[in-house]
């Protein structure tokens, strides 16, 4: 259920309607637009009665949302979400392209300092790496933990890239939001519920990959997750899925792109590393990603990839990220989009 | 790795090999068979050197294990694992097909024991009902949490029948374990490696659903994730896989029973009501699964199912629950099984 | 669109209403029932006017069909149809398991008698053999042709066994027709539609099996363009459907066996033979086909399928296929079956 | 088997290894490169003796080719393959993207000269439309069969634009081969091993569509049976493949351009109309194909789609197809290609 309110509704009259939702036992959620705000209406205990909320003053009508998705749809707010990063310029959705590399795993903190020093030199504004690892087998390697956290905040510091990294339970979520700038959900955990609502509660940007067989509303629905616990910066992330085809680790399903665009205001990146699992094809996607109008590309970079604990195959190296940047930027006119190159930080904030 | 011990070899050569290797800073696994025991080795640190193991007393060979799985393997122990329920003479595994039964949610004290009193009745050992529900939505019924497991706890006492449910994540997972005798993981929490490695320090047994694009390896990887932290007492589950096919829910992947069967000592049940979706394929797809050699049926049943809170389109009448017994008692001795019904429950221990 | 004529309606009168129909462009295709007839209106030219066709006498209803296959709907004919051959107490559904077993390909005279002949005695009805392969690659072998088409003929006059074989086109269809007994319409032919309306101009009844990755729908509807053209016997068949799964060479979807028999009337066999491509999996799927409610197996046989010049991994030998059948005829009373075993042949028809 | 002429190989030395190859059984295939001449062998018979080869003038080496594809495999030809049309400069393969566009089927004279007319002028060099239509339901339009295909042949004399169109049996494959330029293989019949064949003798390109299932291999496979009778052009097409995901109608799969690329050196085209069965996604998915590398595009276009007797939903209108070309021209450098407007034609050659 959705209460769109008048153009004119003054800020107590939007308190009130919400005061009014909560009162009932439900959780209200203010959504400001350019031209007015809608409240989305959750919760787990039936219907709301309509014929109150119509009669609140500023109410302009109430709307039975039919998607299972509410707060995540298009339909409760139509602009795009843009997620922006405070004392930095950097952003993710909007006109910028938001580029994230680095390696699959940080190693040690020699690896990590010399793939983010080139990265940040070719333009990278955040820098991705691992430190708990959600590995197949219980014998390989399981990431470095705190310790990694530690190094990708050093390397914040030092090169003002914002960091991207994935939690995979309660207790790594709570050192990743704590260290991290945006926290990552990987695609294994895409329908971890438990974890989702958690990292709902927090007050970082989620970016949220598909998980393997995952339509798009079930996509859409753990995003949904997130955002009804009160967190609204969810960036989803498309990552592959899984077919019959062997010629590529997984299919990417770049045709999500527009689908996500019509259907929720949310951000798309796409993972190209993943989504295909072969170095010489990261470049084609990535190109490909960006001219079907994705937000962004998260990709695996490595300076020396055949000595990678994870993913080397998979890992571009430092030259051809650059290349790609080079690529992507004159991709990004046809689409409305411009690339950015490093990373802006204000003074004042932290 | 894999130590394999002759089979006159002593407890004490036994116990010494396991301290070496646990010396080394790996872990030794021992693992009993009929004719002699083995001991798996496993760890995060890179090859043993198997030179020195050879050498030690009451060794026949060392054997380095291709497959990524090595606890889960049947090359590691030959015979049929057969979880056994203390006090009772219940079990999941060998030549007794195990019958799990109940509604998909426990929905209130009277709806659980109507239920559980009808399927005790033609002969269940095992009773199945969410407390804690993985629901795709945010806004659907997410179950009565540990109210249902003191209701379950109950039906337990006055039927006799062992108590199966799910845990979704730490927090579920120690009560789950404190209230039930088997603990379910979800197929979408399969990949969920920090719940399983939790799961694999507890005493009780696991039963691991098939992920919706789960390869067979992946799955016993995931048996291997619990087995590795020590518990060796977990159940298979195949629940039906996703693919394009539209005319039921998921599809039931039959075939995997034999390929489990030929790389695993595991038992595997089958779950008809997730595998199909709808009721009327629920009884075909339980004969099959007895046909191709599953250990056991895991089957919702709803007294109302048309008021079920979850799932009600799959669940099946208590009449035809009783109609499914009574067709798998026919199936089983083609395929060398018998059908108990009921279960025993021996007076001493609880 | 569907006329359903009175119970009491004449001959006269059923053939009137047909003329009628074909009168105003369309092809009338009447299916007489065992209380009543119906008669499926089909064509490339819009619609019918129900008004005047529920005015001519005998016509009790006129029914619009919604679902796109019509001729292969149960709503169009309720009973089950059951294949039969002349001269013979062979068929397909009905109470009957039917059993087709023979060698992936007619390699020679010999071959195809030596396992003829252990088929014939372990009691199969249906003899099937290659002899027009449509295989992968143009360099494998690709079939004996019309000298396999004799050799089959001569196994029928000297066993009994109605012959299936698969015709790839035009040319081969004509020559099947004329010299076996069920034309085969392979997987990857489902939807070579202008192969199906020949073989549906033919009088003699096709077994489709269906494509790699069509649903349930595409399925019926390739039936349908077999009918369509006037002939009815059509005998559907399972053979695996392609997955992301890699345990077996294709995925069993054995869940479409109840979903056929609620929306149609025609048979349905399964092959375990592709449908698992391992001899290992043959048994438990042919066990769990029957189990789920097929009309039928239809497998490959081979006495040396080490020297097989195509599937000889799936082949199973005249041993196993002997078990099998007493396997499934253990099974068949569960469903309200029985497995004849050998074929009777009446004396005056060929 | 491949044999590589040495660099200075004269044709006479070619000639006679051809000759002893037909000799022995085989087919010779000679493929000229920019350096040097390479031979394909292919043939039903088993092996060749290498020795015997290797001794011959001229032969540099004898190369076992491991992939079941040889002809249309890069290690037979390293150059790219460009298929040209006589008496243009039209090009498919090479620096030129080619463009095909018109509607899913001639429909009447007024309708193809309508769109043919909109895109001519927008820059196509190539109409494709369609006179056989392989329609899933029996009672769809099927097409105006000869009447389509002479209108096209006025399109070509009037616009210029060659013409693709698709055949789907032998009867429809000879009048194609008469009247168009290019003959179009459906997905549905990628596995028309008959079809292939007939099409492997005419010499006209073929643009051979994967099928909803196809791998990489069996594609290129297809491909293989058509270059095996002695037709190498063959233009490859990717249109989406089946998976579980319900936001497009298929999906469609960019990864293969890079790994086509990879293995083999014909071009290949991507068809977003039928890779997404959506509108709006067919400019975001044509975007995305060339800058993946792809060779070309395909794609539905109608002035009228609410009108169209087939594929209206994707069919996209000529405004939106003259962006789209603008888009396109704008991609084409950034992967080192040009997107011509507009064919030339020479005014002696038809």
């Amino acid at each position: 259920m959705l209460v769109v309110m008048k153009a004119q509704a003054t800020p107590e009259q939007i308190r009130a309607v919400c005061e009014y939702i909560e009162h009932l036992g439900f959780r209200a959620h203010p959504l400001p637009g350019a031209q007015r705000t809608a409240i989305g209406i959750t919760g787990n205990k039936g219907e709301v009665d309509r014929g109150n909320l119509e009669e609140l003053s500023g109410v302009a009508e109430v709307i039975r949302v039919s998607k299972p998705y509410k707060l995540a749809s298009r339909d409760v707010k139509e602009e795009d979400t843009v997620v922006r990063f405070a004392g930095t310029d950097a952003a993710i959705g909007g006109r910028n392209l938001a580029i994230v590399a680095g390696p699959c795993s940080i190693e040690s903190r020699e690896q990590a300092f010399a793939i983010a020093e080139q990265v940040a030199a070719a333009g990278a504004q955040f820098f991705r790496g691992g430190a708990y690892k959600p590995r197949t087998s219980p014998y390989a390697f399981q990431g470095l933990g705190i310790e990694a956290l530690r190094i990708m905040a050093e390397i914040r510091d030092r090169f003002g890239m914002r960091i991207v990294t994935e939690a995979i339970d309660s207790e790594s979520l709570e050192l990743v939001a704590e260290w991290a700038d945006v926290i990552q959900i990987g695609a294994r955990n895409m329908q971890n519920f438990s974890l989702l609502k958690k990292a709902g509660r927090l007050r970082k940007p989620v970016l949220l990959k598909r998980g393997l067989s995952a339509t798009l509303e079930e996509f859409l629905m753990s995003a949904e997750y997130v955002m009804s616990e009160g967190n609204y910066e969810v960036i989803l992330c498309e990552r592959g899925v899984r077919t019959f085809a062997d010629h590529a680790r997984n299919t990417l399903d770049l045709s999500i792109i527009p689908a996500v665009q019509r259907l929720s205001h949310l951000p798309i990146l796409v993972d190209p590393s993943h989504g295909t699992g072969r170095r010489d094809s990261v470049l084609p996607m990535a190109r490909a990603a960006v001219a079907a109008g994705a937000d962004g590309i998260i990709v695996e970079v490595h300076h020396q990839p055949e000595k990678a604990l994870s993913d080397g195959p998979q890992s571009i190296h430092p030259a051809q990220f650059a290349s790609m940047l080079n690529e992507l930027e004159q991709i990004a006119p046809v689409v409305g989009r411009t690339l950015p190159r490093g990373i802006h930080v204000n003074a004042v904030v932290g």
